[in-house]
């Protein structure tokens, strides 16, 4: 039913209704509804952020607008504002096409998520490469001048050919909230672990919707792809009959942004603190590679562990290679609610051209579990 | 108190004897006795092997003695007897050298322990590379002759300059055998979870001891450098009063040839089977990237899991990049005893350059999943 714009459910009357591209009224009555809206980028409500050159990252669409401006101007230099994944993925895309990169956001830290050393890390790298990292400045207004467009804080003015805004999402949740359905964290629409919302015949599936954190066993909203991709299946499963109840995610997540991998894995220390555990936290540098193998280079891994229960919390990652995947195995662990101590044990694969004998992670379960 | 070599252990007595470099005679009285005498390159008992340029592959001083022996002769062909991890590992080198390489081994199943779709692969991966693969030809003899050398099988004679043999290792069990020790799989010592032989003052760790397989639960020998790592840590600090229980080993492992990354963890069908599971596998292809991603390459994942328990028991993956670290995911599952209904549950890293929004052990274990 393409052309049909959904705004209201009734739940009472299991009909969802709306209007039509030529103006009319539908109305379509349902058994079993899925409510699949998505999110949707966050734009501060300021000045100048509808000019031309102005974008966000969010959908295909978007993706399509910013290649044409590409395309059909000349960008010499560009600001992105914000530093979350997806603007530091811009930034790596930038840069490969030769783009002056300048990065702006309030919060004066870069990477907030991640053991300060590390971010440092990144930070420097990023700034060697020769891009802007400003983070502390509020955006007041976009200013549209004969030369280009220029992003004004109170303290700083930057100038370029193409802003792009990255600052996130929110979850497109308006609709479930007017038909009285319950909401979860961040406005996301709440669901038990079949996907089913507060109505029994209503689900949601995908970055609308919330999940379970396998380390907290409370909600979380987590807008990823594997997750948003899996809900749906299982959503399919349900609607059809099967009893198919998702576990939940570990918040496992990388990005590549220049010569950097970054990857994490469930709770940071201060998220830890905030569900009631007691974290330790402990950050080793490793090699990506046999100690002695040529292009070797240095892998930082934090862990985090519970005081209190012993199990493993979280690990953050930062390295030039194999970091992406190796994050996997202690998200493994987390579904399985190990500690510290039993990952410790766990027999990772060895080879000279693919790490040291013990693997990153081990070292940084193996000294974390001093502390513990 | 290098120079003495051992040669008896009286555990009644607490002692261990020996001659001395100068022929003498030692005894040494102990509270503890560890034992770490590894394990020794197996060699052929047939005629030729003693000769100048057929050298093994196993200690630190057979590879000086190979790197010695390149840099002393003009080496254009090298013939390697074994197919297994390390003659696989010094093919690679070799062709690196610019060195044609011939293997041969009795076996003519190539990597029977892989998915034959995947030992295929890799088998003609190196060949696409000129890299001749015997298999089926038992090695009778090695002959010198005035250009080289000759190694003669009743069907197949090769020549080259140099002959590396990497047909496997046999665990130093010997003088744990004259101590009445008891012997565990392929001869290796017997050891607990603590690394304590038979008698409760001895110890063993390294190749020479065998270990218990998370999997199956039984003793197995698998003589890898981190499980031999780990081992000797553990006795350092079962000796020093601590009590450290080592879980075992899921066989993990993985090495490179060429264009190829291989790796397994768990077990194979036939291993599962003799081990009274009723194993299912079923493999499939995936991308070492999102599908749309430049340098996409084709991943190769076959598991295995137990039709009556539901348990993942084994995977073995083969690609051009992204198999190494991959593999460890699985591998921590299967410490965890997990279903592979319980590892298509768990939220693994996406992100463009590295995989596609399922891991491909993910799809791997959904696929499976409908076998079971």
């Amino acid at each position: 039913m393409t052309g049909h714009c959904a705004e209201k459910i009734d739940p009472g009357q299991q009909t969802v209704s709306g209007v039509t591209l030529d103006g009319g009224h539908f109305e379509l009555p349902y058994d079993r509804l899925l409510i699949a809206t998505g999110s949707s980028a966050v734009v501060p409500a300021c000045a100048g952020f509808e000019a031309p050159g102005v974008m966000v990252v969010k959908s295909l669409e978007d993706g399509r607008n910013i290649k044409n401006f590409l395309k059909d101007n000349i960008v010499k230099k560009a600001i992105i504002i914000g530093m979350g994944y997806i603007a530091l993925e811009m930034c790596e895309s930038l840069v490969g096409l030769n783009i002056a990169v300048e990065m702006v956001k309030p919060n004066p830290v870069f990477m907030p998520w991640l053991e300060p050393s590390m971010a440092r890390a990144v930070r420097e790298g990023l700034e060697a490469k020769g891009v802007g990292v400003y983070a502390g400045h509020t955006v007041e207004r976009i200013e549209t001048s004969g030369d280009g467009l220029k992003v004004i804080c109170p303290d700083l003015t930057l100038t370029a050919d193409m802003v792009l805004v990255g600052i996130g999402v929110n979850p497109c949740s308006g609709i479930a909230e007017t038909a009285d359905l319950e909401l979860g964290v961040k406005k996301s629409i709440a669901v038990d672990r079949n996907l089913r919302t507060s109505d029994i015949n209503i689900y949601a599936a995908g970055d609308c919707a919330d999940a379970y954190h396998v380390v907290t066993g409370k909600k979380t909203w987590v807008p990823l792809a594997l997750r948003a991709n899996r809900s749906g299946w299982a959503v399919a499963d349900n609607v059809c009959g099967k009893d198919v109840a998702l576990d939940g995610v570990a918040g496992t997540s990388v990005f590549r942004v220049l010569d950097f991998e970054v990857a994490r894995t469930g709770l940071s220390v201060s998220e830890a603190e905030k569900f009631g555990f007691e974290p330790v936290e402990n950050m080793i540098k490793s090699g990506s590679k046999a100690h002695a193998h040529p292009g070797n280079t240095t892998i930082m891994v934090n862990m985090i562990g519970d005081k209190k229960s012993g199990r493993l919390l979280g690990v953050q990652m930062v390295g030039m290679e194999g970091v992406a995947h190796r994050i996997n195995a202690p998200a493994v662990a987390m579904h399985a609610s190990m500690t510290v101590q039993e990952y410790c044990q766990t027999d990772l694969a060895y080879a000279p051209p693919f790490g040291p004998t013990w693997d990153p992670t081990l070292t940084a379960a193996n000294q974390l579990l001093k502390k513990m």
